[in-house]
């Protein structure tokens, strides 16, 4: 039997087809799989971004190799070249507590990626409702909002109430008992009292990345198609 | 084989033990069993309060039954007595939405009977922070505070960090899909960032107002000895 | 004790305030509160859209109410005004199957209600995927997408993967076993191999009509100003 | 971009606002954001309060820091200065198993940084009834108690039914199998027998010392205020 | 096709196999069916006991059959013929609340059938813990103790931890929320810090007879054999 | 803050009072306190049983203890004495696969214990029903029977059909996925078609030990009392 | 908005496609809805097969339409013509229990309507094993085999080692508490210690029947082949 | 207590029986269980699989054994012998993503020791259409399917609904937070919308290997005995 039929199938033609060009998600893939990733990523015409890649196995790629990306430690995110910024729009990434950095920073270096800005607001936690408010005027000041909160995960509503900009909710895995690994911050943000909420996967900051850079992509062609 | 053995065995002791009389919980007892206990529930030296009794069931008993009883539909309580009301001391009682009115009101009637004062707010959801603001000063005014939540329950933790005052949160069941009928919103108020609030079971109104009830039983008793 | 004091406490200036005007989820309350909210919802300076109410509790308002409102009986919505249309913009709803049809037509009727415009497309389930391949471009021309999916809601992660537009997906609770209420299409939707998607809560066509609105309202914004 | 802006923004006007002063959990933070964290907590304007502090994490730290600091390694607590101790009132800190133990002494640190009075009795699982009964006139003796329980925690409603005082009941994750790490003693606990007992999420001891606090500061409040 | 081969299958043997002779559980049985078995049960060599009938079912039976047969209401149990008498031991049915009659009944009447003798004990909820140490040495003269109980199921562990009797438990599905239809109770009742409890399915006061009637049976033909 | 209050509080009466020792639970305990309950296990007056007491921790005790103990690796088993055989009565251990056999051997070391006679019958999976029946006479011979089964659990259904003896079933924490670590297994018991199993906590062999000693022991006294 | 475009996109060409002609799951439809589409159903080119069609949902539609019907009431199923039947093959369908019959039946008319034979086998459940032994042959004689079993499922497990047959697993929603609707059948038979069993979702007879003919529709695809 | 009757006892006659010889699952087992294991599996007249069998673990067996054996590590499977290719029959195992690859071939490589022809066909997730219908034909020759998916298994549903052919779906473990160790891909092929597919356990290519066999076995006997 044989095994080499068993490749990876890149989907190259996923930026063409919707403004997100292809992404691999790192863990549990081998050395020798991530490698030979890392290498195709290189190739201009066709840039990946890897997520949750961790330093050692990022560092157990060859020098030259690791010298051509720019590698993101506490995000754990890597690519070589990123898309041209784009002309309008900026994304807010909002977190409860610092415990949310690795998710806070996944969901950055994305759209940094996509060519897109963004602002980082961490530690806003509504026990202390103080941090919030006085940063409410620059965080809502953006074209999107990204929300990444554990346990409780009021944070979403308390920020959902206060702005009508598109808000997209990741629940962060963060604490222990019944935050079920994020689980009751998910439900939270499912049935939040605020209105349009789009909740991602726990701990998915590529996911609401990408959700906030369709909605920065959308007004980059409406305002060009508009200038028309 | 004699059924006649099976009778429900009232702990008349209770009150005196732990200051916290007999309660029924009249779901799912039938309309016999109800009476034979609302009959009892008239003796003066062992008052009973009962819980969720419905408009329907206390209907079924006779008029002069009825009569004697204090009912009070939203809350689905009746009792025929309170105690005597404590020298010092309230509760408030906080909601997020109307939804959640029928537990608020079985925890102040509970504590009507139990002769402790309390102050009802409800529809304080964080989605509009106003609305709870606006009305901070008096909720933290009181010696025990009851927050009533349902789906993300968000209330819990805004005021939890906004007051000292000992807080026992109720999670309730409203909402649908992953409001789970309370679980997301207990979940929400176990795993809450502000410190210190006990949590009491899906509903329970009655609970919420027995442990705000150990406070004050406990402020006024300290008071009393104080004195001495 | 008196329970006058609950009244309903409405966020009236949540439309000023985020764009999305106050609603009423009417399941679980009383016929007595919905005739009062119905006649609140009259008043042109404070609109108010009624979902979850159903034929029987829409029906016991007075002939005078019932005719000042605009009914619709398979999305259970009322409203007696809607929003000035928007100038730009408009909204896809997509469904799996016919049994999604209440959740789909609950985000039509809102989208209608905030003035935006939106398009049905039911039946889509990809067991027999030329349904959706046939009107694959009418569905993307639009500015977001709305799609309501049940059972394995596999045609969340087919389209997501086929077009860039912000997409907003409502898992509905059809089926049966492990269906699970709604809960695996809700996963389902959640781990979606297409990047990007921004889940609600189960049968939330309401919150999906919110948050495509949160991108409509965004894009007519961003164009009256760039248009200075 | 820039990273610096993720810093940890602690909650210092907590201890004004509420009484219980900052408290970080340790567990998840990296071995420089925890020597950060311990340097600040050395300033006596802003004590703080470390939690889940494992032996390993602490030894890190330089010697001088360490020396500064009261490190207990069963709690994995450490604080540098305690509030001034209350004028009144005590808790009793009451557990079923020995395998409670770490969660008993995170109470009873939490508790003696707060500068209140505790008392711990262990290992008074109700299969063993004489263990619990023989030692309950101390028990009650204070003015809040701590119950931390396994199991099938049964002691929260044998105990909850021999006392009147204020009750938190914190369920820990000891056992296997059904157990469910805690879910099930977190279960009885809610839905206990005893009336009035405020539960905590899985293992908070911490949560249940700053539940207690809030009664005995109540208390000492009202001692003052009364005198006057 | 023809659906008459659809025929119910009895297992006549089992009572000569195993000592319990076919039960029939007639929830969700049609009329029809349940007529048809009522009729078989009249056989003298193959009796049957019906479980979970219901007053309305029973009472569509004709006026003959349902006078040959002995019709429980409670515990919604019918028999025509008990097996006969052991010659020694009995069973103690211990139960927590009154709410839980129905399996402590239905338990009760499946004993009787099996000609075993049994005493019931109710309310015995470990909230007022007098209520079950004034009876223990009662219930524990048994040669098998039955302890039905719902909620935290507490009783289980406190009775285990005080007799050295077979014991078999029975969650019943009393209470709300967290109480989890009783599968709250079921996991207490598995994890119980007493040892050797054999737990049975929620509610299923059938089983927890069976189980005391294979101890039963065991000790009569001991005894027997012992005699030869 | 004393910590040496924290001692262990064994309950020495429980064998005299329920005829079952005093047992120590390894898992989670440091090295220095399973040392100091080694050594107080040594004392003829309250023998100690240790379960989940793994090779590493076993080979840190000191050598004199350790050649005073029967340890057995297999089942994390030690004992230094036994009680004395009883007079008669044998238990069948029956597993289904050899991945039970952990959880069969602690079975059988505490009846070991506990002084009573125990055969072991592994591997009988109804997959291969032709295992089971050979050995079905000797296996139903015993006075009580434990199975220990995981995964689908069917050998609890199949034997239980076949044999009238008292029967306790112990899911074990067999498999992957499904299995969910043992839980199905546990529902497949609880609910399963043969009558009258009583059901253990996953993996708890010596649960089971107990559960079938209470009928041995019984057995016992009562052949006992019957010769006088 | 109009709601006509609403109608339902059925699959006509899924039957040339895969040889499972176009179904419609009734439940939940409105009775116009299900009136229009047993009209449809008519059409000889595009024939339908209705599952769980209520006979109170039949009843409604006019006579004509009805007597153009084979309607079966217990499996709740309707067609008005049936595929040809198939040159070779049959199915055995088998239970647990007689609880189980409207999923067996289900699964019969399933094959029925698709021109395939089979032959029904109810009440086999393990805990009397001679009730399936006697009958194995006869069972296994068949050319693809479903089982139908709630509860513990053990008779899949049973089964499976037995033949060599493709077999196909419907778990049943028969029972209570741990039973779980359903789920810890589908467990039990995912886990089955038996090879090579494919499993469908709770109560699915109609996706068993149809597993079933994709084999049987296979094997006359490769006669016929094979023979010219 | 002698521990040597604690044997592994193979169920031998299982080939002959069913066709599918004896399999041996390696995980947790002890290295010299597996030894003993692997040195029977040379017998050619008991030939036997093994899976869950990793690297580590075969390496510790004597060079002499290890060359005896086929092993391969990306399925963790060996075996000595394979039976004789079957006549007729292939079988396409089709996966989603790179992540499934160690499900993919152990199904691959149990049906090469069964005999059974196999083509892999990897990375063909939905959101990519056009990887997977690009080979659809090829895919759709084969005599059975094999799909194994993890995150929101779409794929199952798409491809059942394209090809009649018999389909066995395997979930897999892919993914993190709501894909829940694969229950989620679980749920999704249970309830998806494409009729008749077989689901196997989570990461189960073994079993799906074995339903594909007994498809692929079937077809040869039927083929043979048409050929007489």
């Amino acid at each position: 039997m044989d095994e080499s039929v068993q490749g990876v199938l890149l989907d190259y033609s996923r930026g063409a087809r919707i403004g997100l060009p292809e992404a691999v998600f790192c863990e549990g893939k081998s050395a020798g799989r991530l490698l030979s990733l890392l290498e195709r990523g290189l190739n201009k015409e066709s840039p990946i971004l890897f997520t949750r890649l961790s330093a050692e196995a990022f560092a157990s790629a060859p020098e030259n190799i690791r010298a051509a990306y720019d590698y993101h430690e506490l995000s754990r995110t890597a690519f070589a070249e990123r898309l041209p910024p784009k002309k309008i729009g900026s994304v807010s990434i909002v977190s409860a507590g610092s415990a949310d950095a690795a998710v806070v920073w996944e969901a950055a270096r994305t759209l940094e990626y996509l060519g897109i800005a963004a602002n980082v607001y961490e530690d806003n936690g509504v026990a202390g409702l103080w941090r919030l408010t006085s940063k409410l005027e620059a965080i809502a000041s953006a074209e999107a909002i990204i929300i990444a909160a554990g346990l409780d995960a009021a944070l979403a509503s308390v920020l959902g109430g206060l702005t009508g900009k598109p808000l997209f909710a990741v629940p962060t895995s963060t604490g222990y008992g019944m935050a079920k690994g994020g689980e009751s911050a998910l439900c939270s943000m499912l049935v939040s009292c605020a209105p349009g909420i789009g909740v991602m996967n726990i701990d998915n900051g590529y996911g609401a990345a990408c959700a906030a850079a369709r909605v920065i992509n959308l007004l980059n062609h409406a305002i060009e198609t508009d200038g028309k």
